[in-house]
């Protein structure tokens, strides 16, 4: 019990001398700069000494104390006389280190999700020790060329690349493998004829019921664009186990969260003006089109996205790292991911 | 006119020699692999290049091209045999870099904007050069510990860091040093007094009506919230023209990109949970509290940026960088983000 009084008294009077210092050096900066407009605690010292007691007392006013701290500081950094700046330089860095260690910023109270954070391969750092491998999950806005930046960055890094497509085509063989059937590109021909008698179909929505009923059963009851995402999720975990990849779209950063895969979630975009312009060039579409384009396909995807995870789409929360294309170009976009890579200790393997 | 016809000849002749390397390049890999189910392109050499030929036609689907071919690559680099898997993907590199220099791919199609681009310190390359400084503007939302990693960023770099707090004590010095008041805390102190007798209005708005008038007056008719903006956005134009340091939020990103001064904008933020919990312990509240909080300061930042720049607060395609400090943590976002400036250069000066 004692003890514990002493502690506390303790602390007390290291916190005194701690606000003692942080007004000396105040003073000690206002009396260097010499303008009598650059003094923070201007006023009797005991008085003063209280009031940097009171910011210490609460978490939620140490923005305050940093904020009066960090004009001390800015100010500090305007002494010309070299050894004066140096000695209250070195002063200013002690006691934000004492700040520090004596736990009253907020910046002690952590944000951090440590299950995300424990999956997330930028931080981790025993990654790639019990065989676990480069995954880079990439989301995108429609028209943002994140597709081109994920490929870039898979090319560079020479590691596998993922899209829909070639999930489809995986899955496709998949299956052709049961069914016997030989040749992918007469099979995707196939559906593609059958889907040209009835145009006004979305292509994978081009089946007669009895075909859809016989694809319902294949897939043990569940609808076919349930079953499609199961299996990709399954395969998707089953490659994450045994390769490096860059993997786009599929919710694929939820899925290895969920699966307590590590990965990097990197979402792509760029502001709609710029993405409208991209897609009218690429589509070869005016602008109406290209903006409901854009807004169908983004609507799509957060749909999707919503309905398998929860989660909001393209909200920077959800990933580890956003990167505005607009901001560098596609080529400059992939360059700058790889930046970010090798500055975290990731290269080419 | 012969010229042109030859040239387009030649093209056509190029394209149809590459549409064959890449045809021989699946089959190469598919007769390696030995799948009877690894093939992309199976079918008539002639037919299968006629099909490669439309894939190169439209940068529409150049994204299926792409698939096509990381899906040679997945399964070339599955190859065992070290030298063929050499000579395979020597092949498959050079196919690319002729798929590149044949401008078939989307990637040709920019999405950067050259204006925000060129304003961007991470990707320019001849920054500091001409009396240009290092300013990072950082936006957050509310309890994802931004202004702490904002803090801790300026604090590494060495570098001023400003806030809102810091620009209303620099404002009201200057306001001061017109008045002749010497001490700002006393003034502060006058003004928290005198907004202890009106506890129901916010801090700002604590002022007699013969007050808010001389106030208008003071500044040129404006509103004092708009005066404020302004001068604000004055003394940041000119802090970047003399120094380096952090700001965070005040608009500065689109000030400085209106006044045409390079700068790295970031934006930090987290997933709301990971926010509630933070300031349920920063401000000890309960979760609806904490809740209502979050939700009152972000929609105040939104509609402040709105009302001033015009652009949607917290969209990643906003800002040439989005951090979810969730996955780092504070002090690990503070790192990622120096990270980040040291693989593109930028470091302690």
């Amino acid at each position: 019990m004692e003890n514990k009084e002493i502690n506390i008294a303790d602390e007390h009077s290291a916190l005194l001398s701690l606000a003692g210092r942080i007004y000396d050096l105040d003073k000690r900066v206002y009396d260097e700069i010499g303008s009598n407009l650059g003094r923070v605690f201007d006023g009797d010292r005991d008085r003063m000494i209280d009031e940097i007691m009171n910011l210490f007392r609460d978490k939620k006013q140490s923005h305050e104390l940093r904020s009066d701290l960090a004009l001390i500081s800015n100010m500090a950094r305007s002494i010309k006389n070299k050894h004066i700046h140096k000695e209250v330089m070195t002063e200013y860095d002690q006691i934000i280190k004492a700040i520090d260690k004596a736990d009253l910023q907020s910046d002690t109270i952590e944000v951090i999700d440590k299950y995300i954070a424990g999956l997330n391969t930028l931080v981790m750092k025993k990654r790639f020790l019990e065989g676990q491998h480069l995954i880079i999950c990439i989301s995108r806005s429609y028209g943002s060329g994140g597709d081109d930046i994920g490929f870039n960055v898979s090319d560079k890094l020479e590691i596998d690349y993922y899209d829909a497509e070639i999930f489809k085509t995986v899955l496709k063989r998949m299956e052709a493998e049961k069914d016997g059937v030989k040749d992918i590109k007469q099979m995707k021909a196939g559906a593609v004829k059958k889907a040209a008698k009835n145009p006004g179909l979305a292509r994978d929505e081009k089946f007669s019921l009895r075909e859809k009923i016989s694809k319902i059963n294949r897939y043990h009851g569940l609808p076919i664009s349930d079953a499609l995402f199961f299996n990709q999720s399954e395969i998707l975990c089953d490659m994450a186990r045994k390769q490096d990849f860059v993997v786009m779209g599929r919710c694929a950063d939820v899925i290895l969260t969920n699966n307590c895969i590590p990965h990097i979630s990197i979402f792509i975009t760029a502001p709609m003006e710029q993405r409208v312009r991209r897609i009218m060039e690429m589509n070869h579409v005016d602008k109406k089109t290209a903006i409901r384009q854009i807004k169908e396909v983004d609507r799509a995807h957060a749909s999707y996205y919503r309905y398998y995870t929860g989660r909001r789409w393209g909200k920077a929360g959800n990933y580890d790292l956003s990167v505005n294309s607009a901001s560098y170009g596609i080529k400059g976009s992939a360059d700058f991911i790889l930046s970010v890579l090798k500055a975290n200790g990731i290269e080419k393997m």
